[in-house]
């Protein structure tokens, strides 16, 4: 699995990189970005955590956004960002150029309808394909945990709860957490895995959360003035499912935020730290 | 001065602001973004970073990717980021495309020549129009300190040492030094001012040190992995003026770091506690 470096910044101690490679499961060129913090040099393997990106962004959002490298360097956690979707000429993309479904809007699904399923396998991409990379490429260990914002909030609750003995722990930033019932999921499920919805509640953090047998830690953040509230991210739908599952879960509410990165940039540390406290053990 | 606001983010407790409004020394309608610590909210009024990006910039780069805010809030420090020129459709950009003169590229001077002129007067703004926009609408003190990078490093130094009665402290990151012997700034100064180079030196950092008679506290930092480091932002140059003139500033050679927001992120920190001590006397 061979990778190639596009550039690298020095950053707090440490290092920011982009690589590109060849996805054989995406079947097209991707990129992604790596923190290595400065622990790293000094002959250390650290834990990774995985951050999935919400709808239209890439491997670079949070890398420049989010202020996490900081307090990740201090606790010798690497950082790794994917794309959000498969990418290049020869990949669908929405036909009527939305920009919630298609390129940048992967869902973190195995889509198996035509013509999505040749290279929407997001899913797969992050879980399987994607750490085998890091791990056989650079100084980690197989420690790992998931993190996200929006749509990628939804792909990191789905990524831990359907892989407990893959991930330490699990967080999420305004996560849509019912997919199966909102426009943003009806729209993306109902493209890339057809109309049977019984498909779509493998990728339904309500439906896992019911089914789950073992119980990661999991930390959400959700801003009380984030305009998707409501209609998207429906975050009452999940506190009820783990209640009656009895699935132990931190939902913080929090006062005046939106869904912006100034939001996720304000409470990133806590997730460092709730992350830091699994992955060292 | 009337101001409007574009939009709001709730960030650390505090609040992240965009306004537009009508300038009358830039003639033509201007974007600025403060950041209001949480301080604010509790009846406090604050002292005021002003940060000057760099060239191709606006008041977003820094808000979205330096970092600053979480340590600001701590500290009760405002920042606010002007825009590096004047826009709109009636301003004269350069007729070559070039991203380092006209639009985005407004060197933080006062434009002597036509057609620069009518529009780019951009000393006049941040010394003097933005600050008085500034405490007559918003819970901020007198107190100002002045911080950028590259273009608005230099710009940072510039409106500092010739304004010591109203700046606390300046700091800088990757600031371009010496303009008048190097390309952005022989390029910029010679068609905002003319062919005149006695008329630059009221813009150049190491002409100014030279014949200060007040000496503010000044902080650079210089990655040394910079591309732009040789040719175009030459420190030397500061540092030798500096020590022939008996002007005492600390220059930090990083190692590693580059000329990006990685590297600004990096030590941002350190600069804001550096100005919190002179902004808090």
């Amino acid at each position: 699995m061979k990778i190639e470096k596009i550039s690298s910044n020095r950053s707090f101690g440490g290092w920011h990189h982009r690589f590109t490679h060849t996805s054989a499961v995406l079947n097209c060129q991707m990129t992604f970005a790596i923190f290595l913090p400065p622990q790293v040099e000094a002959g250390a393997n650290v834990p990774v955590l995985y951050w999935l990106s919400g709808l239209t962004c890439t491997d670079e959002n949070f890398m420049q956004k989010a202020g996490a490298q900081k307090l990740a360097a201090e606790l010798g956690i690497a950082i790794v960002c994917p794309d959000t979707s498969p990418r290049g000429e020869g990949v669908p993309d929405d036909a009527q150029g939305g920009w919630d479904f298609g390129l940048g809007a992967g869902f973190y699904v195995n889509a198996t309808q035509a013509p999505w399923a040749v290279n929407y396998q997001m899913y797969d991409y992050v879980v399987t394909e994607l750490p085998e990379l890091i791990e056989a490429n650079f100084p980690v260990t197989s420690k790992r945990a998931v993190s996200g914002h929006s749509m990628g909030g939804h792909g990191a609750l789905v990524v831990g709860l359907r892989n407990p003995e893959r991930y330490a722990s699990i967080s999420a930033f305004s996560p849509i957490t019912n997919p199966i019932n909102v426009p943003w999921g009806e729209k993306a499920l109902g493209h890339y895995l057809g109309a049977n919805i019984d498909s779509w509640k493998a990728y339904d953090a309500c439906e896992l959360v019911s089914k789950a047998t073992q119980h990661l830690p999991i930390l959400i953040d959700q801003g009380d003035a984030d305009s998707f509230l409501a209609e998207q991210l429906t975050p009452q739908a999940l506190t009820v499912a783990a209640a009656k599952a009895g699935y132990p879960l931190t939902l913080r509410m929090q006062s005046g935020y939106d869904h912006s990165y100034y939001f996720i940039a304000s409470f990133v540390d806590d997730h460092l730290r709730f992350h830091a406290e699994y992955l060292n053990r």
